[in-house]
């Protein structure tokens, strides 16, 4: 294995461990868990977990492994606030979201050679990115697994 | 720039990223709300400085940047849990802890080749290594952003 080979399995581990710990997490509520809120007055259990399966679903066309599945969910967990929109949806359905978003991406990153990882990813364009390469698929991943890992630390409070 | 420098870099982006925000959230508590706790009954947000400052400050020689400067924090702050061990420090010196932490770490990581990224951090011996090359420096600094992560969706649930 090469040195980026390497870099960027670290990056897909790091990516693994959290989506795990995630739906692990998530698995373990109850319908009446996910109605409850992370801390007085904040989102609830319920709107985090649709948050990061419409998060992780973006990551699909954004990192160009393919279409998205879910994005009914953005206009109530992503574009509006918790509660803004009525409940339309069950907590066992976001959490199958999640999971196939989550399932979806990890086979995509896993299908990669190490090079794509620094390939630009679809919301940059190709002239910005010849200035900065740091906007590359790598960033996308570590950005969202950084997101993942601050939304997990506020469920988690909620046993 | 090869591309195990735009590798490193985008890690370290990461890092820095994190660690600001951190930085600036917690710069915003007063002594008082440093002592509340980020939700009924869980880890006061001067727990969590102070947890974030111990863990690292063990990064400088866990990554062999350099010597520790603050190993007096491991018993209240890492080794037992919030409200354990009596308060006995500041928030304000936990604040300046985490604050001077974050900048030697940065700055070792700031001073590195991009080759050093994938050398081994010294909790794992050479032979261990040599089985395992993904017990690297880069697998450390991305472990120890998504936990500053963690913890930081944590306090910004106190306003």
């Amino acid at each position: 294995m090469n040195d980026i080979g390497i870099v960027s399995m670290s990056a897909v581990g790091s990516w693994k461990q959290v989506s795990a710990r995630l739906e692990k997490t998530v698995s373990g509520y109850s319908e009446a868990d996910l109605q409850r809120e992370v801390a007085p007055g904040r989102n609830r259990i319920y709107y985090l977990v649709g948050h990061l399966a419409a998060v992780h679903d973006r990551m699909l066309p954004l990192l160009l492994i393919g279409e998205r599945r879910y994005s009914e969910l953005d206009e109530a967990f992503l574009t509006k606030a918790d509660r803004v929109v009525a409940d339309s949806i069950s907590g066992e359905e976001l959490r199958e979201a999640l999971r196939v978003a989550n399932l979806e991406v990890t086979a995509g990153l896993e299908g990669w050679s190490a090079e794509e990882f620094l390939k630009r990813h679809s919301a940059v364009s190709e002239e910005d990115f010849a200035v900065d390469p740091l906007r590359n698929r790598l960033s996308v991943l570590l950005s969202r697994t950084n997101h993942a890992s601050f939304h997990l630390g506020q469920m988690l409070l909620v046993k």
